[in-house]
């Protein structure tokens, strides 16, 4: 090929195509308005000169502002999706020299009903994406539903509604995720004959789209292929009971099940089983659970919890947010299955763990 | 305070903090000849108005270069360099915009004058900067000598010099590693009275800087700990054997010791035992070992290896790459001590290890 100048310019990539400046434009912008042909001739130009626009540049030339709204369930300080909005807002954070504003909504996960606000609300704010967690599954359709009339591109962070086709899905693969517990759970162990499944639930009648249960379903592969003679209880514990009412449940549960000698939850709830069995001085109970949070992790340290799963939480905020920006802003290919990692933290390991941005 | 314009200017910091705009211009920029009470007010003001110049926009308007150079040992195609090296090359992809180039330079570590070539050709070339792998420590120590003098800023990856005081280090804790590699292996077995540790070894007298005597002294450290009465075998197996001699030495070893169950190796060769085990149809030893090269994942997923741990060198190489520019580039603070996870892979997560960048 020959010689180019060091920095190319649109008119050398329009004069090899053989097609016009405004042509090599639009392609490169991605508008309406050229022939296949031309267009292919461009692209191989392009890939040949292995031309890429800069991007920043033209970013920030624009005036055009972004705006993106996530939706995410109610939550306290310290929980789970306290990490996924901090990962958000250090991802949106790190783009507002390019006209970026990130704008969060709430619902509450117990009352679906409160999901139609936030719909109301996306629809009159008209952004130009979205972020939601689907853990509302018929609430999700409907809201989709209307995103799709407007043309507004979504992603969705945590749990993934594969047939509502997002631009993007960040989180784990539970399913696998709950194998992977069962596996770690039996080396704690030598083929134990019975094992409990604490679970946290909600007694009302509401239908969450849950990772619990697809980690569980997971679990319960593993444990059929490989200790099939294990006998599973399940204890359900209402996050209404006190902990007076929980202490007395998991005493009686202990009481009438005095063998079982391991344990897990597939939620972010361990600590509170974690911090019963430190003061009850059970020392013999393997017990696995979920998620780094600050009671999780002083219970690992305590040895009173033996594992933790994680699955970087912050990172899934930031990068949701971060993927749908560059999208936006710079037109960037984004990859639709975006499975974290499955990590395994144990009191040895955890000072190290990765989940921390800092860029 | 004072209502101010949506985009802040300079004129008006320098009005608020009543200093000249050529003031606030040389504290934005960290230039000299700003008296300390002005330069503090100038600080507040910023803080104050939360104000981020727009550093895009600046080193994109400059027309300065940069130049980094990395030195690595030199290393085959599937090794851990290669990782390291792929993600350095990813993160100086991601800042051509910004005028930044990268270039390698290699040394043949069992040859270390060959080190001699890589600093001439440093101090030839006058980079913005350095990243090195300190694998030779005396070498290094006389480049980090010119470095200083020249006052080119140098980023560890891997392993640390940490009295060299480099701007930043990324890399495992490898000690910890090795107590955590540990702690897992005595999981796989019950109270072993007997363990081998697999060295591998360059047969010169070439002394490495090398992560593996790091990992075995926290390995013994957690084995004194809770393992006092485990008897701990060495096996050295010189890099140049051929695999037939590999495979003899194994088998003189296994024969004497047959009672031995589980061992690990602290490098990245532990594909080299999993694939004899999986020859020899050995299926009730557990080795434990480092890295995911593309032998030692095939292992893992046979099950002749149960653990491998990892430190995601692709993410290493794109930080240290990426953190220098960015200090340079856009005058970013840089944090010191940059220690990578202790992952845990098995044959059930290790599908969704996170170190890949796709930025």
């Amino acid at each position: 090929m020959e010689n180019l100048p060091e920095r190319i310019r649109i008119k050398d990539i329009a004069r090899l195509a053989e097609v016009s400046v405004g042509t090599v434009d639009r392609v490169l912008h991605g508008r309406l308005g050229v022939s296949e042909s031309s267009k292919k001739k461009v692209e191989e130009i392009l890939k040949k000169l292995n031309y890429h626009p800069n991007v920043y540049a033209s970013a920030l030339a624009s005036n055009k502002k972004f705006l993106i709204i996530y939706i995410l369930p109610e939550h306290n300080e310290g929980s789970y999706w306290c990490d996924i909005e901090k990962g958000m807002k250090q991802a949106s954070e790190g783009l507002t020299d390019f006209h970026l504003s990130v704008s969060p909504l709430y619902f509450d996960p117990y009352t679906p009903d409160t999901f139609d606000a936030c719909i109301q609300e996306v629809l009159a704010q008209n952004p130009d994406g979205v972020v939601i967690s689907p853990t509302l599954p018929e609430k999700t359709f409907s809201l989709i539903g209307e995103l799709n009339q407007a043309g507004i591109p979504f992603v969705f962070v945590d749990s993934n509604i594969a047939e509502l086709n997002p631009l993007a899905f960040f989180g784990q693969n539970s399913v696998q995720s709950g194998y992977f517990a069962g596996s770690m759970l039996m080396l704690l162990t030598n083929q134990e004959s019975q094992m409990v499944i604490f679970r946290h639930i909600h007694s009302g009648k509401v239908k969450l789209m849950n990772q619990q249960q697809y980690r569980e379903k997971g679990f319960r592969e593993y444990m059929s292929k490989h200790q099939p003679k294990c006998q599973i209880f399940e204890l359900d514990i209402d996050v209404k009971l006190s902990p007076q009412e929980v202490d007395a449940l998991l005493d009686r549960f202990f009481a009438e099940h005095p063998h079982i000698q391991c344990g897990l939850t597939f939620n972010s709830q361990v600590g509170i089983l974690g911090e019963y069995l430190e003061r009850r001085a059970i020392k013999d109970f393997h017990l696995v659970g979920y998620d780094l949070l600050d009671r999780n992790v002083k219970c690992l340290k305590n040895g009173s919890v033996r594992f933790l799963i994680a699955q970087q939480p912050i990172r899934q905020g930031y990068n949701s947010i971060d993927e749908l920006s560059r999208h936006l802003i710079f037109k960037k290919e984004v990859k639709q299955l975006n499975f974290m990692p499955i990590d395994l933290l144990t009191a040895d390991n955890v000072d190290y763990y990765p989940d921390i941005i800092e860029k």
